[in-house]
C-alpha cells in the first residue's frame, strides 16, 4: 500500500491505473520486458510493475512465477498455455525463475543474467528516472572483455573495462581508473550487464557530469590452490585471496595495458554488498594504491549493527581520523531506503562511526529501492561525479 | 558405429572403455561440461560422447534430454531427480534443452548460447584437436562490445570486435581486419562465444601462423524501417539491408575507431551457412571493399545444388574468370564431412562453376563434424592462416 502510493505520486498518468487495480483487477497495459529474447513477447511488465509471463507446458500440473521470494501460481488454458502475474514490483531490475512441476528453471522469454550463484531470468521494471542509463545518442566507449592467468589463484580470471569514448583516438592522455565489485552469489558480469556500467557512464561523461575514466569489473571470488590436497578431499572453508589478487595482479595488469594514470589520487574502488565489505577493506590496508571508495549497500562491519571500535576495526585504521581525512578524498556510502536489515543498522553503525570520529564521507539514499541494482546503477552514478575532480 | 571407430583410433586409451560400451552399457567416465555453470556438476560428458543431465523436478510426469533432434526419456529416482543420456555426440559444441512436462526450456546446468532463435543451452564434446581453440599461456588479444547508431535501420545495433595482443601498446600499428558472420538464428555474438574467436586468434597469432588482425563479429540481420506503416500492420517479408549496413556503416565504423589498414587488399570478409552466403554476395558486389572471401558451410547459390549459370548468378560476376582472379586474393570454401544435404551438393555445384571458370579457391574438408560450430572453428583456424601474406 505504501509502496502503490509512492508510485503514484511519482506518476500522476498512472493514478488513474492505480484506481482501477485497486478496484480488484489487473491494469491491463502490459508491454514485452525490454530484457526479452529478440521476438519474444513474453514475460511483459504493467504499469503497476507487475510481471506477467506464459509458456507452454501442455503436461504440467504446476506453473509458478517466482520473483521477490513469492511464488505466483499460474493458469493453464486449453492448448496447454500458462499464463500467470505477480505482485507489483518496485522499479529497476529483478531476478527470477519458473517453477514447472517442481522444477526450477529459466523463463525462456528472457536474456540470462548472472546473480543469485545462477544464470537466470531477469526483468526491468522502467523506473522514472531510468534516462540515466538509457542508450543515447552520444558518444560511446567500449567495453572489452580481458583475460589474464592469475599466478596468486593459478587460474584463468576475467575482467570487463570501460574505456571511454575518445580512449582509442586521444592516444596520448592517461585516464583515472575507477575499480568495481559485484555483490555475493554474483560475478564480473553484473556490472557489465545488469549494472549497465558503460551506459551510467558514457550519459554522465556527455553530459560533463563525470570525468572520462576508465571502469574495471573483475571477480570477487579468488581462491589460492588447496597445496597438497588431493582433489576429491573435503574441502575447509577457503580464505579469500581477493585483496591480494585485486592490488599485486589486477591494478597492475590494467596500468600494464591500458592508458591509465598509475597514481593513488587518480584510482577509486567500489562495490556493492559483499563489494562494498571487500573493497572497504582493500582500500583501508591499502591507502598507498586507492584514494576513493564507494561503498554501495554494505560496509566491512556487515553484518553487525553493533557499535564499532575503532581500536580493533579493519586494524585500528579509522581510530586516526586525521590519516582517513588526508588519505581518503572520497569516502561515499549509498543504500536503497526499502533495503533488509541487517544492512540499513549495519551501514547505520558505520556511519555513527564516522560522525563520532568526524571523518567526512558523503551518504546517499536511493529512493524506494531494496537490495537490488536499481540502488547500485545510482550509486554508481552519484559516486562517479565526485572523483577525479 | 563408423564414428566410435574414428574415435577409437583416435585416443588409444578410449579403446576398452569403447569394448565397454559395446557390451550394451554407458561408459561411466562422465565429467562435468566445460560450458557448465560455475560449481555444477551437470551436464556431464562421457569418452563416447554422450550427454548425461540430471534436473530436480519432483511433480513431474516426463522430463526429456533434447539434443541432436533426438528427445531422451530421462529417469525419475525416489527424490524426484531426473537423469538421462543421449548417444553419442559429434565432437564439438552443441545446442540443446530440455522438455518438463511439454515445456521446452534451457538445462540451468550451462551457460547459455545464442543459437537456434533463442538463448539456450550448449554442451561441448570435446574434440581431439580442440588445442588450437584453447586457452593457454599466449598474449591474449581483447574481446570489445561497440554499440553505434545504424541510420540505415534506425536502430541501435552491436558489434564485438577482437583486437589482437600488441594492439594497445603499438599504437602507430595498423592491422588489417576480418568481418566474420554468423549463421540463421545465430547473432553477434555466436562467433565471440561458441565460436571462440578470440582464442583461435590468439593460438594463431603467438604461433606465428597468421599476422595480427582484427576481426569483427556484427548481426547479419538488418531491415529498415517500414516506412509509413503502423507498427501492428502484418508484416510484408522484408528484404535484408544488411549489405548496405556492412558496406556503408560497419566498415567506417571499424576504420574510424580502431587502428585498420583501410583499404581492400587488407580486409576479409567471410561467414557461415547464412553468412556464407550473405558474405559472397556482399564482396562480389563490393570487389573494391573486400578482396578475400571465406564461405564456411555456405555459397550464395544456397538452397540449389543445380548446376550454376555465371552469365546470371550474381550479376554475372564469376563470368569473368580473370577478373575474379585478378581481385579476390583468397577465396576459401569450407565444409564438414558429415554435413547433410543440400549443404554438400550446393557447395559442390558451386565448386563445380569455379572448377568449370578456371578460379583459384582452397577447398577444406573438416573431418567428422556436420553443420555445427567445429566446423566453423576449423574454418576460420584454416582460412585465417592464408590471409594478408
Amino acid at each position: 500500500m505504501k509502496h502503490t502510493v509512492a508510485l503514484a505520486l511519482l506518476f500522476i498518468s498512472m493514478f488513474v491505473h492505480v484506481c482501477f487495480a485497486q478496484d480488484g483487477g489487473v491494469v491491463e497495459d502490459f508491454k514485452p520486458s525490454e530484457v526479452n529474447q529478440p521476438g519474444k513477447l513474453y514475460p511483459q511488465v504493467n504499469s503497476e510493475g507487475r510481471v506477467r509471463t506464459q509458456i507452454l507446458a501442455p503436461d504440467a500440473k504446476s506453473v509458478q512465477l517466482d520473483i521477490g521470494g513469492v511464488k505466483y501460481d499460474m493458469r493453464k488454458d486449453d492448448k496447454g498455455l500458462w499464463t500467470g502475474e505477480s505482485a507489483p514490483q518496485d522499479e529497476g531490475f529483478h531476478y527470477y525463475q519458473l517453477n514447472i512441476d517442481g522444477a526450477s528453471v529459466p523463463d525462456p522469454g528472457t536474456i540470462y543474467f548472472y546473480g543469485a550463484g545462477r544464470w537466470g531470468s531477469g526483468i526491468e521494471i522502467p523506473a522514472h528516472d531510468q534516462d540515466f542509463y538509457a542508450v543515447k545518442d552520444v558518444p560511446h566507449g567500449l567495453l572489452s572483455e580481458v583475460i589474464y592467468f592469475s599466478e596468486i589463484t593459478r587460474a584463468w580470471r576475467r575482467c570487463f573495462v570501460y574505456t571511454p569514448p575518445g580512449y582509442e583516438s586521444n592516444s596520448n592522455e592517461r585516464y583515472p581508473v575507477i575499480y568495481l565489485q559485484h555483490g555475493s552469489f554474483e560475478d564480473e558480469t553484473g556490472w557489465a550487464k545488469q549494472g549497465k556500467t558503460n551506459l551510467i557512464m558514457d550519459n554522465l561523461i556527455a553530459s560533463k557530469k563525470a570525468v572520462p575514466m576508465i571502469v574495471v569489473m573483475d571477480n570477487g571470488y579468488a581462491y589460492k590452490p588447496r597445496e597438497g590436497a588431493a582433489a576429491d578431499a573435503p574441502r575447509a572453508p577457503q580464505v579469500s585471496a581477493f585483496e591480494e589478487v585485486m592490488v599485486n595482479e589486477i591494478v597492475p595488469l590494467i596500468d600494464s595495458r591500458f592508458r591509465t594514470k598509475a597514481d593513488r589520487k587518480s584510482r577509486a574502488i567500489a562495490g556493492l554488498s559483499m563489494g562494498a565489505n571487500q573493497t572497504m577493506r582493500i582500500i583501508m590496508n591499502n591507502l598507498d594504491v586507492f584514494s576513493n571508495y564507494g561503498g554501495f549497500s554494505g560496509t566491512s562491519n556487515y553484518p553487525s549493527s553493533d557499535e564499532i571500535d575503532t581500536k580493533t576495526f579493519l586494524n585500528g585504521v579509522f581510530d586516526d581520523a586525521a590519516l582517513v581525512n588526508d588519505r581518503v578524498d572520497v569516502l561515499w556510502l549509498g543504500l536503497g531506503t526499502k533495503e533488509p536489515r541487517p544492512f540499513p543498522t549495519s551501514v547505520g553503525a558505520f556511519r555513527n562511526m564516522l560522525d563520532k570520529q568526524g571523518i567526512r564521507y558523503v551518504y546517499y539514499e536511493s529512493p524506494e529501492t531494496a537490495h537490488e541494482w536499481l540502488t547500485w546503477r545510482r550509486s554508481l552514478y552519484q559516486f562517479a561525479q565526485l572523483l577525479f575532480k
